[in-house]
């Protein structure tokens, strides 16, 4: 196998192997289809690569990342901007805004506290989120950090931080996600869906 | 969630979801990964394509992808010329090579016959290999397409063109499960094929 595959090939196929949850079967048969593709195609692709690592840098305002001063969210002038959810990734902005019931600001942690992992607040954008609680007019801020003992960690300790700036903080939901089963929820959910429980 | 995002990530999100088998949601994950990746590891990524779009050509003898004139495998004095081992693609040489037990030369197709996707016996490189077997003092063809309706059909009109011309034809065993992709066959079953070809 060594050595039956020229080395420009082996290169890509290496780069595709690289990223997460790609093997080296599927990476093969990418680097192939990219070899496939029209060469204009595959110029456009390794240049959206490198056009997003060149312009694309974190919001001035909610740390998102975009390629303006500030992101498309935070310019929308019709936002509400007394709200903010705090989030850990940009991918979960785009998971609350595919709801279509959110319409007010966010603001990107990029990580959550783990300090087995040697990231203290310092590393996040925790700072950025405080000044904008004291600078803007803000009124509540929702946790939607992931449920997760880390994410957990993380709301609660900007909850602590937040609260003597005299804001509302406020955490997701716990509950039993809609359309599964009660069978397969787990007990601390179930125990949570309980504790959550609202008049029908 | 239109506009949620910077045009660039959505650029590069798209690129990703143009390759076979990965879906919006794989699309997205990969594209926040490159962004998160230092900018030296995207630099090589989107350099890794486009050297490979542009050093890659096929070789002068098998028609498998190569970076130089002719291809490893061409390029080896070991190898038993008087074999021909045809396969449909690039990828079907990776997997015949990872058995370690053909040591013959390899003639690479491009494809199969298909005419409901208008590809008839011009498109391919069977030309090249008729030119092959008159020109080189080759003994034995094996026929190894994938075990599907048009890889069949390829091999029996490529035999046809081929046995007039003093050669033996040989065809891969039914060890490969019928309607399976060579690609994804194990190595034990290459094996067993190999060893089992029947005149066709």
């Amino acid at each position: 196998m060594a050595g039956s595959q020229a080395p420009s090939i082996e290169r890509l196929i290496d780069c595709f192997n690289r990223l997460p949850g790609i093997g080296k079967k599927t990476a093969q048969r990418l680097a192939y289809y990219v070899l496939s593709m029209p060469e204009e195609d595959a110029l456009k692709f390794a240049s959206a690569i490198t056009d997003a690592h060149k312009k694309i840098h974190r919001c001035k305002k909610c740390c998102n990342l975009t390629d303006d001063e500030l992101c498309p969210i935070c310019r929308n002038a019709k936002r509400d901007e007394s709200i903010i959810c705090v989030v850990e990734e940009p991918k979960d902005v785009v998971a609350l805004e595919k709801t279509q019931e959110y319409s007010a600001l966010y603001h990107v942690l990029h990580g959550v506290i783990s300090p087995l992992n040697g990231i203290g607040p310092d590393q996040l954008t925790i700072r950025e989120l405080v000044k904008r609680v004291n600078d803007d007019n803000v009124k509540e801020v929702i946790m939607a950090t992931n449920a997760t003992a880390e994410g957990e960690t993380t709301a609660v300790y900007i909850s602590r931080l937040l609260k003597p700036l005299g804001v509302k903080v406020t955490r997701l939901a716990y509950g039993i996600p809609v359309g599964g089963d009660l069978e397969y929820a787990d007990e601390v959910t179930l125990v949570r869906a309980l504790e959550g429980r609202s008049e029908i």
